[in-house]
């Protein structure tokens, strides 16, 4: 029966289509099926007896406070601690340049709110991470798009988009969503030069920042940015930072944060007041309890050396069944990997293979503006792997391999090759 | 420093002015001030015993669930527990017409994000719940304003109002906040009799309807409007209704949920994925944990035999402190009254007077689009009665009548009584 809804929905909401994707992974949830499609952390390493301890204490203690409503900015302690946790990275951030989030997720949305209109250019990597082009598009964003290769961004061909005057800049610059790779820190240094030399600001999404199992670290963007200290917060201004405990901690508890120049957080606070009020009380006081005492840089190190060896197991089983017409990219961190076929071939059929073989990936073209590559480079797989076991994920690799050639011969890129 | 975001925020963030009632409010939280101010519930009434055995048994029990990513739907269970809680109140919902969201603001943000183009006039009551006004403002919404009375909106004025084509109407029929005024039932008749007619669909906000404390429970509209039951969940379609965990458990879980037909939810559902991808699963299955086995009934009478001693010490106290120039409203249930004062007061002013009695309210111009009444009736406050305790209302209210006094000297209002 028709509702009085339909014709009433918002221009927005014309973008959301039902996705062949979204369908798709429906079908992942079959039992038997080893899914390496999801970006799920692996649940044996959630620190439980901790969060039970946290809540103990939390609703022992203070109960009047945890269950009451908060202030939007967010608790503060846990502010401070992030403050704390930031500078060891290098990140001059004071308690007033941190807005909590309700999930990373949230602060895509708080951005979009607060800087595009319909119609405005943003400037993504391609492939980007599929939630920012969600929370972007829900406000009529357009896109300018960089492509990026095994150092992250190609920065030599930023100028020439930048010249198309996009909005801000969305960037994940470690272990990049789908990607798996890490923008250098020449391209880095390239980048913000760019952003300042253009007047075009940085959204510097980094989820995965603290994941990283070979290496040395490089430093964000924000603080390649920060040449001057000032009394506004120790920001030059020009990047946001964001980031999350969805990977660190646990992602059930749904709790991000941002960095931005104090007039930026002043607004942003309004705009969040108007979106959810504020951010759970209970669950930031549960997670303040939680990674407090160094507990956070601790268990940091027990994921690390979890997903390592599952990082590992996965390259490996690539590079034993794989064909050689087939390439993907060595993430020194985060949870994905990327996987390239040659021309002609089509993730979504090699989805339909793979799921004959009881194994699942997210297709490309999920992490494209528009949904579409334009098939510059041939099909693509994002592959997680933090979620399934190592025994699973050599199984889903070798699975999973039997559709790949199925594929390529389909594309005649078997015979060619 | 000048960062270079504020020449880039959005159209939409220019609504966003420095508030004075914002600013004022800040005052309230100096030490000694009773605040009537708030909605917020009385802490001591918060069920922190049955919260904490709730996260001993999620984190015991099921971490690996409670800690992960989950379904943006929310929790089924309770999406479930949900369904059988609101089927007693007449509102044959299915779980497929249910969504979690990250409290009731949130459901306010997806109802913009769903209908609200820029321009759009969306029918409100006046006065009505300023978060919601918040909400829809961040979409460029203007307003179609409808008065209320001591029996809730003027339905005899809906038919002209309606006329000017509204995208919907967002009513607040129990308790409503700030009138504290309810909807009488032949006033809901009528109200759905006009929606049908002139095809406007409703948003129902009911934070409150089972804090009753005096008085029959009348039908939701979403009840009045099902005429017939059909395969999209038994609803006709054209009321959307909301309501809340906060006044009934806790507000800094930040949990609600949305009733919509299927095609709805489904649209709402894909908004919520770009917007915070769900709300905190933790949160839900400790929420499910605490209301089951009919503890949340229980907990209902509780809430009510408190609130309904403060409300009646409140209204006493108003009785016999306030001078007769003054009116009030007589709440059957919730958590406010709304106060008025003849023509010629000022509501900053009276604050201000407040503020030096230490004692603070709500200034009335906040519970109207555009922050202006149009001093149709002069100046007005809302007053909280659940959070104070009984003796700190009593007190409350004397002092506040001292300011009132002066005021109404001011305005030459008390000697022409």
């Amino acid at each position: 029966m028709a509702t009085p809804w339909a014709h009433r929905y918002a221009q927005r909401t014309h973008i959301i289509k039902s996705s062949i994707i979204r369908e798709l992974l429906k079908l992942t949830e079959r039992p038997g099926v080893i899914s390496l499609a999801g970006g799920l952390p692996a649940p044996e390493v959630f620190p439980a007896e901790r969060f039970r301890e946290a809540c103990q204490k939390v609703l022992t203690e203070a109960p009047a406070t945890a269950l009451q409503y908060g202030p939007t900015e967010g608790y503060r302690p846990l502010r401070e601690q992030i403050v704390a946790q930031m500078s060891r990275y290098g990140i001059k951030a004071t308690v007033d340049n941190v807005l909590l989030t309700s999930g990373s997720q949230q602060a895509l949305d708080l951005i979009a709110k607060l800087l595009i209109n319909r119609g405005d250019r943003i400037l993504v990597e391609t492939p980007t991470y599929l939630g920012a082009l969600q929370a972007f598009n829900l406000f009529g964003a357009e896109y300018v798009t960089v492509p990026v290769d095994d150092d992250g961004l190609r920065t030599e061909l930023l100028d020439g988009a930048l010249r198309s005057g996009p909005k801000f800049m969305y960037i994940l610059p470690n272990f990049q969503n789908p990607g798996g790779v890490t923008l250098s820190l020449e391209r880095r240094k390239q980048l913000v030069k760019l952003s300042e030399e253009h007047g075009i600001p940085i959204i510097e999404d980094d989820p995965y920042g603290q994941l990283r199992y070979s290496g040395e670290h490089l430093p964000p963007l924000v603080v390649l940015n920060s040449k001057n200290e000032n009394e506004a917060g120790y920001f030059d201004g020009s990047v946001i930072y964001m980031s999350t405990f969805s990977k660190v901690l646990a992602p059930g508890i749904r709790l991000g944060w941002m960095v931005a120049p104090t007039e930026v957080i002043s607004k942003l606070v309004q705009i969040k007041q108007g979106t959810d009020l504020h951010t759970s009380t209970f669950i930031q006081m549960v997670a303040y309890e939680v990674s407090k005492d160094g507990f956070i840089d601790q268990h940091v190190q027990t994921i690390r050396r979890i997903y390592r060896e599952r990082r590992d197991v996965m390259l490996k089983a690539l590079d034993e069944f794989f064909p050689p017409q087939v390439t993907w990219t060595r993430p020194e961190g985060g949870l994905f990997l990327w996987v390239t076929l040659p021309q002609g071939c089509n993730s979504e059929r090699l989805f339909r293979a793979a799921l004959k073989q009881d194994v699942a990936f997210v297709p490309g073209e999920a992490f494209y503006p528009g949904g579409d590559s334009g098939g510059e480079t041939g099909a693509h797989m994002r592959l997680n792997f933090s979620n399934a076991s190592p025994e699973m994920i050599r199984e889903g690799i070798r699975r999973l391999s039997i559709a790949v050639m199925e594929e390529l011969e389909h594309a005649g890129a078997l015979v060619t090759a």
